[in-house]
């Protein structure tokens, strides 16, 4: 079990990574039990700040739940396109599907309880906010396992957080991480739709990595070549 | 290039996943340049909110750099250490190696710069920290894809953080997220350390999954019988 991972595994695993895609256009088919399953238990055994666990996964299927939910969606939704000022990237905006909360069969709140432990959590005393990032780690394994399964996911986060919170009834000491649509996609696109569209291009890894210290090229990644901004 | 993925591939992606660990006992040989590249690449191609991409990745290989850190954890860690009011669980913890920071032959900060194409990100108006979270879903493509690689990874949090930050010299703009400690381990052992020394058990994933809202058993998942606390 414990041997080494071979060459077509190792495929295996960055071919999930260059496929995983965010998805808002959904089939209404529902996730088979076993492969949400095992997608859920993926998450699971991510990575913890002292091993906390510190997740829950809540499954929305209902209807009227859900049309609450886009309801708060379309309210920030708005307050966001109002803040754009330039009329083409307002109109491209305008343009973009950014949710399938109603469409995707299911719906998944990752929430992080922070008095997970409490008081003492091995590892977390200086940063807090550690147990909030262990719960993104259990995402994005979820996010992989899912594209593996050929479930596709899409992240929304245009909510009041708040407000989305009591929707949900979630206690005092829980806060949302995460508010996930999840179901079969009408397609897997070759690129993210926003580098597709021309919302925003990919960046140059070998710009974003540094040697010792901020801004310090490295000279153990790439080479000048890679670095043409320099 | 975009056909549904195997059983075998599921298998590979799910058997990194299970075989992750954190690790803090490492050899000093350094990782080949192209292993570290896969494994940056890995990290670059996660999702992102509005594709903001808002990470970079200091390696640090500087023994003197690293020694500064390794005092700064040694702080943070003693402060901990004091906290722990039962004997028993003190002992524990003091047994507890929590770092690799001289010994592994690389240590990579990962740091998100909140203002990257600040002003307007697409969909982080309502979550500000959408970047930090972005930059977690990176961390957690490092850490798998290093595990399929046979490298070793070990987050270290304890650390004073705006003293680390000043350290590496970020600019105000821009914080620390992760202290990634990197190389090949002794061993990369069958449970997670914290579980296997009795610090905390892994939860029954069963309790932690809802329906439709908090504190409601899911009858999408599993069924009572995985359910024995109720």
């Amino acid at each position: 079990m414990n041997e080494p991972f071979s060459q077509a595994e190792r495929q295996a695993l960055y071919r999930v990574m260059e496929l995983r895609r965010d998805i808002r256009h959904f089939s209404s088919e529902p996730i088979p039990t076993e492969i949400l399953e095992r997608i859920l238990e993926a998450a699971h055994i991510a990575p913890s700040v002292g091993f906390m666990q510190p997740w829950n996964f809540i499954l929305i299927s209902s209807l009227q739940i859900r049309q609450s939910i886009k309801t708060l969606f379309e309210e920030t939704n708005r307050a966001e396109l109002a803040k754009i000022t330039e009329q083409e990237r307002k109109e491209l905006y305008r343009s973009l599907k950014l949710e399938g909360i109603l469409e995707a069969p299911l719906n998944i709140a990752v929430t992080c309880d922070r008095e997970r432990d409490a008081p003492f959590v091995l590892g977390r005393g200086a940063m807090p906010e550690m147990d909030l990032f262990s719960t993104c780690l259990a995402i994005e394994n979820l996010w992989l396992a899912a594209r593996a399964e050929g479930i596709g996911i899409g992240w929304v986060s245009l909510f009041d957080r708040p407000s989305l919170e009591k929707l949900l009834e979630l206690p005092p000491n829980v806060r949302l991480v995460a508010y996930l649509c999840a179901g079969y996609p009408l397609e897997f696109r070759a690129k993210p739709l926003l580098e597709e569209v021309g919302w925003k291009n990919r960046l140059n890894l070998a710009n974003l990595v540094y040697h010792d210290k901020w801004g310090e090229i490295s000279p153990l990644f790439g080479n000048e070549k890679n670095h043409p901004s320099l």
